[in-house]
């Protein structure tokens, strides 16, 4: 509890003057003011985060936090539990789409075992963390007790500061945990008010008569745990997941430290819904990199007032389509540190 | 004449039985089906092109095709038509935007004058393909002879030939030249049969008098010298310009051997337009990279049946929408090329 109370009164308000700022020397750059739409927002963003005119993005780093979930037992996805560790070995061995898009894009892939249900050996790359193995079925009681959620928080806390310290400029939420989009779904109900049908997608892929099978199984788990939706630790621990609870801590560490985070799809969303009702300025510090095909996802933005970057039909997770958004913050801080002003240039500026 | 219909007959149509393999290898990767969403479709767009499975992406480049335009004399830009050529040079020292994204991505850019109404030194990175110190105001004529215009395709066609022959896997368009929305507008116009009015916007910052006033030129344009709808080269040489031409060319030039063309925004989409009606077959080799702000372009995009990729309120042009699309296409590379297989990580598949 000490370490997230820290954490939450780390994040500090972006400075008012450095907004006007920024937007002067956009404004100076060699073209037409604005052109650059989007990127050019980025560009404020970052900067106004880091309290940089200049600003620099050294290292990159994605967090992939894995877990395994007791309501998996409830056939709440396509995919058999054991997939959670197996993708944690296809991570290490950089086999996987979060990987390849790393490789690209120049993050480090952090990879956690937060509460996978099974025995890794200690292994270059893997960070076992692991609070237990796997969550209980929130269908019959809470997912996880206060005080293993605000355990899995902290670590994500510890993580963003080593990730500091080693200077990362930039982190990305990333996750792997078979059934981890009914966790999120249920969040998303709680805190945003929504119905769970609202909010409650197929995930990897489910069929008709499974989605609806999985709607009422978070229902049931709503109903039975009553989460307090003024409590984010409460509705975490109770109907959350290890990852998700990773991320929030995660998302908080980093804007204590004044690093920007970019989000991934769904679960990350969750995550972040959870840390700004910790603490609303943490907002301050984020960016929604994409829009997922899950429908709890739109909702979650809306409720956040977070505009997605790219809308690329992703439901992967990983962190994938947050690496694909690094690429972007790292294009606007070019923008902003390589390109010549009218003047450097003896470009002509717009006629009166 | 002869090198048109040269790289027209080149282009080939796809391998119909490329696609499904492609497809395949895509559900046999570490991933549930489908879950990378455009980055699945991107992978078998250019795969299809290429004709591989496992195609590599090498070289890449962007062509920045620069040029003047008479019809700026009539006030349709809110910039002087000093700043094509003041650009030019911007482009050469490294200082403009699409130096930068260029650097970012890893592509080449290739920097032609092919119509600059100033005279350049022969100097390191410039390719002076000039055919005329930029077009005639076409409110009063032709903006080009139709031997002009075929000049411009031509070069066109021999540097996409030049890039293929260095290893060029893939191409973006760019361009510059002050008022080259207006020329832009009028081809959309003749080409999908929309009036004026719905395909013309601020370009790069017009105000509301201003933009009224641009319409008003380019339905003259269009009345003055009645292009032929059915006749591209036609249409082309009347009322577009020297970069659209040269642009042109390009793509016809990169199909015919079989390399992909990322296209930028609004002007390169008036090319393209051109281009397809040339050749409807170049339609598989081109990718729509962004939206831009620009009204026409959408309905461009409409009328060749492309989806952008992103969207993300640019409206620069130099091919920086292009460049930043391309890094989704080595993104869909890498995945083909360097994801494992639900066999090779040994990862469970879907339940049934």
């Amino acid at each position: 509890m000490e370490m997230l109370k820290k954490a939450i009164e780390g994040i500090r308000p972006i400075d008012p003057e450095i907004g006007p700022k920024l937007q002067r020397r956009l404004d100076f750059l060699t073209k037409p003011p604005g052109s650059l739409g989007r990127i050019e927002e980025l560009a404020l963003w970052y900067g106004s985060a880091r309290g940089e005119i200049k600003p620099v993005l050294g290292k990159k780093a994605v967090a992939v936090f894995a877990a395994d979930h007791g309501i998996a037992a409830e056939g709440v996805s396509a995919y058999p539990k054991e997939v959670t560790a197996q993708m944690v070995y296809n991570f290490l061995r950089g086999g996987a789409a979060i990987n390849a898009i790393a490789r690209q894009i120049g993050a480090d892939v952090v990879v956690v075992d937060i509460g996978v249900d099974h025995d890794f050996q200690p292994v270059s790359g893997l960070r076992i963390r692991k609070v237990a193995k796997g969550t209980a079925n929130m269908i019959s009681g809470p997912a996880m007790s206060r005080e293993e959620a605000l355990k899995a928080v902290s670590e994500g806390i510890v993580l963003a500061q080593e990730l500091g310290q080693k200077g990362g400029d930039l982190i990305a939420t990333g996750e792997m945990g078979i059934g981890n989009t009914t966790p999120s779904s249920a969040i998303a109900s709680v805190l945003t008010g929504h119905p769970v049908s609202g909010v409650t997608g197929r995930g990897t892929g489910l069929d008709d008569p499974r989605m609806l099978a999985k709607i009422e199984k978070i229902e049931a788990a709503i109903r039975i745990n009553h989460p307090d939706p003024a409590d984010p630790l409460d509705v975490l621990a109770k109907v959350g997941g290890f990852e998700i609870a990773a991320l929030t801590g995660l998302i908080l560490g980093a804007a204590s430290q004044r690093i920007p985070v970019v989000l991934d799809g769904f679960i990350s969303g969750a995550a972040a819904l959870v840390a700004v009702r910790l603490s609303p300025r943490v907002l301050n510090y984020l960016l929604a990199s994409h829009q997922s095909v899950e429908p709890g996802h739109r909702l979650i933005l809306e409720n956040l007032g977070l505009h997605p970057l790219l809308d690329l039909n992703l439901r992967l997770g990983e962190g994938t389509g947050a690496v694909l958004g690094m690429g972007f913050v790292e294009t606007s801080v070019r923008i902003l540190s390589e390109m010549a002003t009218f003047d450097e240039a003896g470009v002509s500026g717009k006629e009166a």
